[in-house]
């Protein structure tokens, strides 16, 4: 094992870099903005100028780096080939490859940004002391990511961990973002729950704080139930029952030791994860119904964790 | 690579043994009855006592056996211990170890029948060529299996795999064999299919072949689809809605590249997997929505080819 990696989180806006020695404690943080100009031809010469940068500034030589992995915002294949990064501009493009080349033949390891977060956490996070970790990320959409003997499932498509895509009311007539219908991310995002408020609150007859609120957000939701508004309240136990039971249902293929519930969502603590705990056990096969469901702690630092644990 | 090895499926009737070579060809096969008396204690021994005598028969030394793979009929923990066989009579035992000693010291590997099977679909028949494969069984129950690059996902809990155990619809009122409610095996086992089949037609105001049969079972309903009743073919659209769903659901899970159908409701054939592939692209994540279905093909000798491939 050589002196340092480290690890990159590509998002719309910023790339995260994270200088780490090979136990995983960041030695240094930076961030460079996401150059998205001419469909982003010039990300990754950005990303490896500011690295081999990096390196001249602190005396790192190539041979003492074990290696470079970066996260991107979109399907994955065979930890190289990125299948579009809509955000960044990208259609197929080997990451993996054009990256190595840009850092005079470094290795890298490129993996989705979700299931990367859910390695993040699983190493460094939550899901610390765990080997089969599932995370769901809950913000603007539901991202999710299935670890499993430590390692990140991609899936034949890129597409494992795509819990925000979830069929959870095939009876739904609002369609989701990608097309279809009844999407956990309908339910369960900052505006799944949004939207659920608004359907809820229009025939809810009770006295609610949220009345006064046009389109209330998750955290004024989440507020109002901690202060005992009933309406507040159903509409957390929506949340949950929705969540518990697509988290049951995640068990019965891959049965993880813990869930690590992360993104905007989760800021609202504990009662989150208590809703969500009370229906898992209500929904999950009875083997199961053990498995812990935990909050993220890393915040966004679980992309340059998972990134650079790609290499180590 | 040894020239021999040695796959068996335990089952609550018979103990069904194959000897192969290292490529997987099936040298001999035989049987020998499961003896459930005492609780099942001398079933390790009858097994170990036939595998013996077949060496001593073929002249094969033990050290031209690669090892011992064996599949039982419940959640097993690190490819070695069993947590509870109730149709065996067993409680927690160490298969892996016990068997082995038996054995003069072979390498013994142990696998749940569910995952088993699937995996020898994978390496032998319908899911051939494929790496991330998962199989459903429709019996008397639904079983399931997940394999990820080629290996067996058996899950923290060793539960991975029970798809069974889905929660498909939260507001079934009627109870699952597991005690819960609303899961795929109370809709898509053969028992589940005659129970939808009893509710449908009781309110079915047209004519029906099947009006004429107490508690129809699936053969009867595929019998009378296949002949153009249209009660029949609303049946197995149900049926495909159903298994079409649960699918699209796994495949936001770990995305495999195919999907296998055995079990006894699988002697349907070509009509089971166009209904269950029509739903399934209804629902599925686009990124997932090519996965194959496929029928599978071993019947019952998935068990003995799964339960060897563990140690090959």
């Amino acid at each position: 094992m050589k002196s340092y990696a480290f690890g990159i989180d590509l998002g719309g806006t910023t790339v995260k870099i994270g200088l780490f020695d090979p136990q995983g404690t960041i030695l240094e943080k930076w961030e460079i903005p996401t150059d998205k100009s001419n469909n982003g031809a010039n990300v990754l010469s950005d990303i490896a100028a500011s690295v081999l940068g990096k390196m001249k500034e602190k005396g790192i030589g190539a041979d003492q780096v074990e290696g470079v992995g970066i996260d991107v915002p979109g399907p994955v294949l065979n930890e190289t080939v990125v299948n579009r990064c809509v955000n960044i501009g990208w259609g197929v493009i080997d990451v993996g490859k054009e990256l190595s080349e840009k850092l005079g033949g470094l290795t890298v390891k490129v993996g989705n940004d979700a299931n990367v977060a859910a390695l993040g956490e699983m190493w460094k996070g939550g899901g610390q002391g765990h080997q089969n970790v599932v995370m769901a990320t809950l913000g603007t959409g539901v991202g999710g990511g299935i670890i499993l003997n430590g390692k990140i499932v991609p899936g034949t498509f890129g597409a494992a961990g795509e819990i925000g895509h979830m069929c959870m009311n095939p009876n739904e007539t609002a369609v989701c973002g990608c097309g279809k219908k009844g999407h956990l991310e309908q339910y369960a995002s900052a505006t799944g729950i949004t939207r659920m408020a608004n359907d809820y609150l229009a025939s809810y007859t009770g006295e609610s704080s949220l009345k006064n609120i046009a389109d209330p957000s998750a955290k004024d939701i989440f507020d109002a139930a901690k202060a005992g508004d009933q309406a507040a309240l159903d509409l957390v136990d929506k949340l949950g029952d929705m969540l518990g039971r697509a988290f049951a249902l995640i068990s019965c293929v891959v049965d993880p030791e813990v869930y690590v519930i992360g993104g905007g969502v989760s800021k609202a603590g504990q009662i989150l994860i208590d809703v969500t705990e009370k229906y898992f056990k209500k929904y999950a096969f009875h083997a199961s119904e053990n498995a812990k469901i935990t909050l993220a702690t890393l915040g966004n630092d679980a992309g340059i964790y998972g990134a650079v644990r790609q290499v180590l």
